[in-house]
């Protein structure tokens, strides 16, 4: 194993001598993958903006296929001053919302040495903290996982969990072999991907056809979407208009792929989006970073994606009138 | 005037002078110019399968901004067989839905000099009863007005009102003439067009567009959908889109005519399209008249439309929902 500072070194069990780790954003994701950060031995605190006085109490209860358990993090905050000391990672587990400023969150927190650790949802997600922070590592994470926010403290892990991660933009440096390592040791499998750009391209595949079409096609789950041959053939469109996109980016995928999303998709036990489950709970959802940033990427590369512009327009209305509370 | 029919004439004043006209669909539009042809003097009946009774006991309310008034039919009946002589027109009147057989209703009550006369939205509607009856006339009619069946027997009429007809798929015979005549004499306004199936390219630029993003949207009357940016973009692609379809059927329309669209729709009181007004009422939406039939025009004729099938395939998706009672 590769690393410079003692303190980030595997095997003690000693929860001392484990990483400090701060995750802004203790909701579904972030509470989950912090536990699991936590039950390797991490020194795993979180902000906490809404549910502070709860998570403080009684910290994150765990329901987990993989077993119930209660993450006590370290410290609990409200907000980023208030933290003790200095992290190793900053685990960004925000929602991907314009009014969402996440820099803004993990600025004060940031050392000389802390990586910023983006487990969000979307493609070019990054750049802000690319901007912010030049001469600090971004890992990017991407999340394969079904699991909810189901009490003020409580997060309920429904199935998968795997995680692909590397350097933003690419590279796979000794901090991303050492983060995947805590993570598989709490329990979590890894994939450590030394283009993570092309892997949020892949990851768009499914996102940019599938989250709008449950959405705007009624409410439907995977398996409503399915079995309407209409709509398997707008996902097949918006599928091909991705790749299109994808490769003007400098990644190429193989036709196949379209096929390979819809069959696993299907082979799956039917579920909801994460768009569908945000909508019906009234919250905004993540247009911009699914659809929105894509097709403005068209436009500067002048790829014409006609249905993911359809989709984009359509799935901006709809979570404009819920914002407005028009739902 | 040009007629065979003395009992065609205008000018009696006498109802028994007046012709026969049986009015098939007596919901909105049905009753409201099935009354129009009342109040000219013409010997209407109708053809009501749902709330029979009362429009029996007590014909029909027609609530209207030129004035209120009460339409008595001179038959009432539930099924075509019921009716007494031979109508000289058959006025169509029933959304065109896939479950609604409007062939099979009008059948029992043709005579040789019987025309059909279609009240109708969408594209090619006129098909199944050219078919039907290639012998016969087939009457064309577009209708721009806002009308609304308001109780069992009540249709309130809140706006405009102005027919376009002519036959199809081409022509202005005297029988279009003389039934714009007595149209107008009831206080519409007609207007002759000798190539219908044009007329019908044309209000499909504002149809195909307007109807399917008000209910994708969100539910969007048509001033929430001209200030999104965004939605005005998509409506433009989706006109864009049936002004090649329909150069594709030979009707040519100046790229203006969009513009023209949305300049005109701006600068009325905002409104509800049809499709969202039956989306609301938890009705089946007019999704194949309206968009269908061009989805598969464009494919027999191969024209590319990505906005029109994206838009086709996910409120078809809403409506099979709707259908379901998952609304």
């Amino acid at each position: 194993m590769n690393t410079k500072n003692a303190d980030l070194s595997l095997g003690s069990g000693d929860r001392d001598a484990g990483p400090r780790v701060l995750v802004v954003g203790a909701g579904a994701i972030g509470g989950f993958y912090g536990a699991k950060l936590y039950q390797a031995g991490a020194r795993v605190s979180v902000l906490c903006r809404s549910h502070f006085e709860e998570v403080r109490d009684h910290g994150i209860d765990i329901q987990s296929i993989g077993g119930n358990f209660k993450f006590l993090p370290e410290q609990v905050i409200r907000h980023p001053e208030e933290y003790q000391g200095v992290p190793d990672f900053v685990v960004v587990a925000t929602k991907v919302l314009p009014e969402v400023n996440a820099v803004h969150l993990v600025r004060p927190v940031m050392g000389p040495q802390t990586a910023v650790v983006l487990i969000q949802n979307g493609l070019f997600i990054e750049k802000p903290f690319l901007e912010a922070f030049p001469s600090h590592e971004i890992i990017s994470c991407l999340a394969f996982i079904s699991v909810r926010r189901t009490g003020p403290a409580q997060v309920t892990h429904q199935d998968f969990g795997r995680l692909a991660l590397g350097n933003y933009p690419s590279g796979a440096s000794s901090k991303v072999r050492l983060l995947s390592q805590w993570f598989e040791r709490g329990g979590v499998e890894c994939e450590v991907v030394p283009q993570v750009e092309r892997s949020r391209w892949q990851k768009l595949i499914w996102n940019a056809s599938f989250n709008p079409v449950s959405v705007l096609g009624g409410a439907l789950n995977t398996e409503s979407i399915l079995k309407q041959a209409e709509l398997t053939e707008l996902l097949r469109k918006a599928m091909r208009e991705v790749l299109r996109l994808a490769g003007a980016g400098g990644y190429e995928f193989p036709e196949s792929i379209i096929q390979q999303n819809l069959d696993a998709t299907l082979s799956m036990k039917p579920f909801k989006t994460s768009m569908l489950v945000d909508f019906e709970a009234g919250r905004p959802m993540e247009v911009e970073a699914i659809l929105g940033n894509a097709v403005r990427f068209a436009m500067e590369k002048n790829v014409p994606v006609p249905v993911l512009e359809s989709l984009h327009a359509l799935i901006l209305s709809v979570d404009r009138k819920g914002r407005m509370g028009g739902r």
